[in-house]
């Protein structure tokens, strides 16, 4: 191990997994080193100096400066060069380099040592005094601006006067003189600015620069990225300072500078992939001023350099035994390496990369699992604006139903319905939709909204269809009179085709490039791994057969949650379930109930059939009755709008209005809905569980084996259950009179409600199993309308850190969490075998799926789309709790 | 100890304390027995025999029937009568008697005994065969109702008959002759009902009775009585049956029975209360066929009879040391007591009665509070209507502020503004209110709204000014168009007079007459030994001076809630509020925030001057901004209404409109108020947390002791507290400098978000005090929206038994009450003095108080006029976990 107390590491002497101590630069410059590879000679101020930096007031610690002598020093001794010698000089580039990669967040400062001598020894050396003064130029210039604090925009300006006056266009095409002239300007610029003459001692100059390398770890940029990323200091831990001895790709036509990935990020295949530029420093690549190669062309040009460059790659992964992005130089035909580390990918590529190696022996099948970042597979599951298309967004909402989906604009439901007929894609534009819209969805390719949450009534009906949506896009204003919406300065008209991509929340002019998902074998095999290996059962929300089908095909064994609600509000159900609603005596429900129980019973066999030989959990109704309703505020309008024009049906809907204000609650997330409506109308219940028995009674019969659960929503208290539970047996009893035969299907209850979690070994004595549904338990743990919250102050609780994470996104364990841990052992301390899983939106998001198997519930349950991703969550959830110490790959660093 | 082996039980041989083998009844007798008081001889067939009965399949327990004969032979040895003799007969009462007191639900049988032979014998002992017939008659016709099942409606129809035949109108004027007839009848009726000879046999009778007492116990009546006052069948335990040897005061004019009280159940007076008549048996009495004389009147008529009386009610005190409730029967000039239990009373009377028993020595203070049903104060607390007043409500709303009020009927608030300016009372009649009205609330007498739970608007601000308010009551229908209001056929129009009851929620029509609250000074002299034994501390939910001081007189040590929205609510606030809502700039905001910052600073000088040297809790804004806004639909109606007439100010209107629609939400109750709006709008906050600083500051200089808390509403996290704890350091500071002072404001939260439970241990490193806020508590663990659910499906749990009391009246303690004992256990293990209280409405609740004090709050804070009943209640909690053995009492019991 390390020696902490040291305060500087060369490269020999690194132990290159100690990125904590070495930075992630320095800890892959030192594990090259001892790998035998050509790094240019070097050490490594370690991160615990930078933490003593700051522990001692920004000031760097006793005894540094006579290290950083000493070491240099040693360099020389390697390099063979001297520091400030006027014969053969040593540069060196000072570079941060942090434990967690800030990719362009710190400073670095190239070509230190250079001063009016030392240029001239570069200038004989390289025999290229352009080259030397260039270098001289730009090492004042980053100096100036990093050290000493001077504004960028002066040198810029300088520069760009020089090019002016000269008449020429790239920096490139400045001479010697022009440079010469540049530098002096220059250096009077930085003395100009600290009232002192620009340092010449390569030893100060590396003093100074340390310290500013060490400072720019609290310098606001980096500050704000760690805040963004949520990079905590414990992780952060301070910057390491990399003193490295220059080499030069721009010494002419033998000499080039590169990044290389060992494999496509993009798709994974096992083939370099990365340019070069001939004759250029690494700043070059970066300034776009010149086009760079593709890497293939190096074979032809350099064909040695090449071979050697590969040969490394290919030492690197397996010493890595993970695809690398590396950096390298040849200068005068002799190749270094700078810079190794972790690829990042895209998930087509991870996924065949992780595949790849299993098979190559580099990994085992669950290093392969721990490797994938689960929530990065939503890009392969779905179709989605191409990143690379030059698209700019007009507006951004909340992403509520992934997929890419273009179309012509429609705002009218009817209109939506007929042009929908007539096979026209289009999508759906509403402030907020409600059940009579839903029609319309069918027949939309995607849904955009410009109100509303995740949890709001578009973004579940369309997740439910696997329709492509966005909510909440409040950015747009909709003008239903025009049939326009207005963004900005732009007015999107009625007809006028947009693209929307469900899984950013992005909405774009006309038709946009779009990637097509696909689910490749290797994805498919990993996948088989990850069932294997995981603990976890994993079922499905679904609504529909289709749904169901999807979510089997992508693994799922069984239904979690089968809404019974998007039921009623189909086209041809929607009336029945008013009229039902409107009834005035129970004799006139019970007869429009009876017609409603034919339909949902069909619908019950339908899903059955489609899961069969899995379980299906089907929750009664669950959302108020008023929601089945039109709008006050609509029929207000409408009744307003009659009445001046004297229309005769003001009448009928006054009832409506009646009826619907009677319904109307102030607080319809904790009013009369779920199992409140199963007691109040207890009709309603028995008809949607005869339907299941129903359902089952003429499957079984067929010898399909169907196996539903009945699920009760919003259960606080066992007295609520067991009333419920009496229907139950009731109805369980008839109909298996009825078709003389015995059912088995499970009664149980949704544990959403705080005090289900409180009571839950009363409530285990009733039910016999659980289900947490996550978003409404989030609600009220949180005191949080998810509606309410989402678009207004929880977004500026993430952005100022007063939360760590959306809840609705991730379990918060601390309090959700705890809650639903009490829950499991009340329950389970009543039935040791009770059968607990989760039905919220959690159960699809990696994070959660670790914490409920934590908590040893059976099942997760999560969206069709979502199924391969918890699958994958489980495995790498299982892996780790098995050994935590078995890999020293974290998911957070994958 | 009492052998529970026996099944019977003679009352020489009773413990009269065991009222749950004995029943009340029962143990009454025995008691009396062994006190050496004339009892008429008897036995009690335990209520273990009852449970045995239904144990057994309804069947009476082998050896009863012997035990019974054997029984019976002793009570001819004790009365030297004989059953069944022809000339000495032996007649008794079969009664049922359950621990529980459960008044005419159960079956009694008298002069058990007779038949054509032994009525003769009655006859000749009392030479007076009116008489005779007259039991016989009664005998057959209780016998045949209640052991032969035959509807009484026959018995009475023939006894009609039988009195339009001989042309009387009172049963008492039947004669001996008709009697014979009726009774031959019956006994026909019987017989042809059963199909069998009426029962002759006494032993037969007596068997027969017994059985159908017990079956009475399982009776429809007794069932749903039990049921309506939640009396569990651990509680009821079953009843006992006595058999009583019969006694007569319908003998003649030495004849008489009462029913006296041995102190006023009105007004606790020491000197007997009831009434008595002369040659008559109990059931006239209760049959109201003549009027009975004061009990005063028997001190002239039987001066020796009164005398015994009066020595055998103050035995009965001197051993029960509890006023009495007895009947007694006067048979030939001997006095026979028939039972003997504790008083019912109003508060009134049990305030005296307790007090003078303590000062007459039968008493411990202890004792005396114990007594004393702390919610039964609520009575004398409050003016209300008179319950002897001959009146009948037209409707019934939700008691939602107590008091009595009168006054014209208005419905227009600029209307009640002007009226109460010329002094006249009025009520105010509204749908439901808005800060608007709030104007006119301080000129009416009441307020009554058709619309609303205990939590609307009305009732709160109602409350806080301590107005008459009934709200929610939906039987009223309101035409603002003709100013009227309808319930029933009864219009009610504007101007038109009303009494309400803010106590009951009754609406009469007219003025009524009411009974004035009245603080005794025994009243006062409870309270203050209440005061010395209790442990938790009092303090008063108080919005304003003028509840303070109320409060303050009624024995609240300071303000546990101190709402500040009320002080934005005022006439001359609300407009400035508004503006500040509406502002379109942070600058703007800010200086409306400044004239309010004046304001504020001046109402908190006043209440904290007021509640000097106590704790005064101040809580910031909690409620949404939107609340202070017009109504979305009142602002449409308007628009529309002026768009019609082309009216200029309709643009103005739109703009709030859109400011209203932007703020609206879905679900109020969980979306952007409390600590949420104090993070996204810190201006607001600071601007009250400055003007308690700024007022303190003034005070403190002027040598006022105010010690004012700042409250932090719907905390859920500690960030959140951190947040604003941010401002409160730096205001502290500002204001710190400027009046050159320290200042010690304690800082804390309400505990009222289920995360903040969850999370107390975290939230107690910042915060100084917790204090539940169990109404939102409430509704969070239960998911219910509580104005949405008490008027609509809550009473229908309650009536179905599905939940056993209204968690908003009484801490749910095994959810709520679950989790605020985790939250107390978290807080004070990072805290171990952690100030811990209650501000919720349970803190006037006395089952609330009583958990409160189980899980060691350091105080309750009520609503001003529920700080008697809240110190009282703490300190029957004290002296009940002081020694739950102490008294045999209990609460439940008094």
């Amino acid at each position: 191990m390390q020696d902490t107390a040291k305060l500087i590491v060369f490269f020999e002497e690194g132990n290159g997994k100690d990125k904590r101590l070495l930075g992630g630069k320095g800890a892959g410059l030192c594990e090259m080193t001892r790998l035998g590879l050509p790094v240019p000679p070097g050490f490594v101020i370690t991160t615990e100096v930078c933490n003593k930096y700051y522990e001692n007031g920004r000031k760097l610690p006793t005894g540094l400066i006579e290290e950083v002598r000493v070491s240099m020093r040693k360099l020389e001794e390697l390099t063979g060069k001297k520091f400030g010698s006027k014969d053969n000089p040593l540069l060196v580039s000072v570079r941060s380099g942090a434990p967690i990669s800030m990719p362009g967040m710190m400073d670095t400062i190239l070509n230190l040592g250079l001063n009016e001598d030392t240029v001239q020894a570069l200038t004989k050396q390289s025999n290229n005094p352009r080259f030397a003064w260039d270098a001289y130029r730009r090492f004042v210039q980053m100096f100036g601006k990093i050290v000493l604090g001077v504004d960028d925009d002066v040198f810029s300006k300088l520069l760009e006067d020089k090019k002016k006056q000269k008449n020429v266009k790239l920096d490139s095409e400045l001479d010697e003189g022009a440079l010469k002239e540049l530098t002096t300007r220059f250096k009077k610029v930085c003395e100009e600015h600290t009232g002192k003459s620009f340092p010449t001692d390569p030893y100060q100059q590396v003093e100074l620069a340390i310290d500013a390398v060490f400072r720019s770890w609290m310098g606001e940029r980096a500050v704000e990225y760690r805040k963004y990323y949520k990079i905590t200091p414990d992780i952060a831990h301070g910057t390491a300072v990399n003193v490295v001895s220059m080499v030069f790709g721009n010494l002419g036509n033998d000499s080039a500078t590169g990044v290389v990935f060992t494999r496509s990020p993009e798709n994974g295949e096992k083939k370099l992939y990365g340019d070069f530029l001939v004759n250029a420093q690494g700043e070059d690549v970066v300034a776009g001023v010149r086009t760079p190669e593709p890497i293939d062309k190096l074979e032809s040009k350099m064909p040695e350099a090449y071979r050697q460059l590969l040969q490394i790659c290919n030492k690197l992964e397996q010493h890595y035994r993970e695809p690398q992005d590396v950096e390298f130089t040849l200068e005068r035909d002799k190749l270094y390496m700078l810079q190794t580390r972790a690829a990042k990918m895209n998930a087509a590529a991870l996924v065949k990369t992780s595949f790849d190696m299993v098979k190559e022996g580099l990994i085992t099948r669950e290093q392969a699992l721990l490797r994938i970042n689960a929530e990065q597979l939503e890009q392969i599951l779905h179709k989605r604006v191409d990143p690379k298309a030059k698209v700019k967004p007009i507006a951004t909402g909340i992403a509520a139903s992934p997929g890419a989906a273009s179309g012509k604009v429609v705002f009218d439901v009817e209109k939506a319905e007929e042009m929908g007929k007539n096979g026209e894609k289009l999508v759906l534009v509403r402030e907020e939709t409600k059940p009579d819209d839903v029609p319309a969805f069918f027949n939309a390719s995607g849904i955009l909204t410009s109100r509303g949450g995740k949890t709001s009534h578009a973004a579940v009906v369309a997740r439910g269809m696997g329709k492509t949506c966005i909510v909440g896009c409040s950015e747009i204003s909709i003008d239903y009179t025009n049939n326009t919406f207005t963004v900005g300065n732009v007015t999107v008209k009625d007809g006028d085709v947009i693209t929307i991509d469900g899984s950013t929340g992005k909405v774009y002019l006309d038709e946009v490039p779009t990637i097509e998902p696909e689910i490749t074998e290797e994805f498919q095999q990993l996948l088989q791994w990850a069932e294997q290996v995981k603990r976890l059962g994993i079922r499905a929300n679904a609504d529909t057969p289709e749904a169901a089908s999807l979510a089997r095909k992508f693994g799922a064994k069984g239904i979690g949650l089968c809404r019974t609600e998007r039921m009623f509000n189909e086209r041809d159900r929607l009336p029945i379930f008013v009229k039902m609603i409107m009834a005035r005596s129970d004799e006139e429900r019970k007869k429009v109930l009876d017609e409603l129980m034919q339909l949902q019973k069909s619908d019950f066999k339908d899903i059955l059939k489609a899961m069969e030989g899995y379980p299906v959990t089907i929750r009664l109704l669950d959302p108020p009755l008023h929601e089945f309703l039109p709008r006050i505020e609509d029929l207000l309008r409408t009744i307003y709008e009659s009445k001046s024009k004297n229309d005769q049906s003001v009448k009928e809907k006054e009832v409506v209005l009646h009826r619907a204000r009677e319904l109307a609650e102030i607080n319809p997330m904790m009013g009369h809905r779920g199992v409140r409506i199963g007691i109040t109308y207890p009709e309603i219940y028995e008809t949607q569980i005869r339907a299941i028995f129903e359902a089952t009674a003429v499957l079984i019969a067929k010898g399909i084996k169907a196996e539903p659960q009945i699920m009760v929503p919003q259960v606080g208290s066992a007295e609520e259950l067991i009333t419920i539970k009496r229907i139950y047996d009731r109805v369980k009893t008839e109909v298996e009179e009825k078709h003389k035969t015995k059912l088995r299907i499970k009664f149980g209850t949704m544990i959403e409600v705080v005090r289900s979690c409180l009571t839950a070994d009363n409530i285990a004595e009733v039910a016999e199993f659980f289900s947490f549904g996550t978003n409404d338990l989030t609600q009220a743990v949180f005191s949080f309308s998810r509606e309410d919250v989402e678009g207004k102050f929880l977004p500026f609780y993430l952005e100022k850190g007063i939360m760590a994470f959306n809840p609705f996104q991730n379990i918060d364990a601390k309090g959700v969490g705890k809650i639903m841990k009490i829950a499991v052992d009340l329950g389970r301390g009543t039935k040791s075998d009770l059968e607990v899983g989760i039905c919220g939106e959690h159960g699809g998001d990696p994070r959660s799926v670790e914490f409920c198997d934590s908590i040893k519930l059976n099942y997760v349950s999560a969206s069709p789309h979502r199924i391969p991703i918890a699958i994958l969550a489980a495995a790498q959830s299982a892996i780790k709790q098995k050994s935590v110490n078995a890999s020293e790959r974290t998911i957070r660093d994958v």
